[in-house]
């Protein structure tokens, strides 16, 4: 099979139907991370910053799982409530991602699964 | 022309300046797809169970027609009205999916197109 | 590097920790792009119809200084304020598109960052 389902225990297992991520052809398609810790732990009742850091964390633990780097995400998708959260998010951001500056959208959602405020999915090059 | 674009009676019509999915290079965009039935006929007023059906059967009927397959679905976008939906959706999602477990993302949003409770689109490889 | 980041004045520079678009591997992957103009003036005062047309005309030029064009375009994702717009955006998408027709989303959030109306991103074939 040409396709490859990753998974990794350094970020949270999926709690629905789906895969961490998918490879194919070079490119990585990640999943919608949630700021869940890698071993199920919540962190709704956490501050955003810790929520964005924790997202970051399982995104960037599932690229590297699956061959690739921060340096080689392509684009990234950063589901957001309340669009005030903008300036930190990007700050925790920038720290996370270093000289690595991928494609990126921040789109507002009215509420996300278990009371979050931040979810993060990618697409990168292996 | 390297890039083809995807049309197919089993799903509906495109309502808008769009194709029900565009295919390059080994991979298949498909275009958000509400419940409408694939002969035009709406169904927001069914139950969420019913939209999400019909969704994704859509979504599956344009997989199919781009020469893809449920299994070679590499991730999947799903936008859903109250995230209170999430366990009904990952039931039908699961019945409608098998062993095929893509990437995958449930973005919540205010509201959808004529009033829906549920849009997904994906990228196959084909 | 097979990762290439694109800049262009033909389109605003990034607010935030993001390039315009990425390409790798034959594909362009354009930064979600809102109404400001390419020399930094806010529009978000103006209707729908004009936000609409500069939030296009943005990802156009990124499409074009990347390499690629209007009808190599395989996937858009809109992210709108109110699915009221929709008409008003589809006829305003008809009109920058002509012939070109790639997979589409719509997208209802509830705001946008400034107050915008839509936000656009894509990905292309170069």
């Amino acid at each position: 099979m040409d396709i490859e389902r990753i998974a990794t225990t350094d970020a949270p297992t999926p709690a629905g139907h789906y895969s961490q991520a998918t490879a194919h052809n070079g490119l990585l398609y990640v999943a919608g991370q949630i700021p869940v810790r890698p071993d199920g732990v919540h962190t709704f009742d956490e501050p955003f910053e810790a929520q964005a850091r924790q997202a970051l964390a399982n995104l960037l633990a599932i690229v590297r799982a699956g061959g690739s780097a921060p340096e080689r995400l392509l684009k990234v998708n950063v589901y957001i409530v309340d669009i005030a959260h903008w300036p930190a998010f990007n700050r925790v951001y920038a720290e996370a991602f270093g000289d690595a500056r991928p494609a990126r959208a921040v789109i507002p959602v009215p509420e996300l699964h278990h009371g979050y405020l931040v979810e993060i999915d990618a697409i990168a090059a292996r």
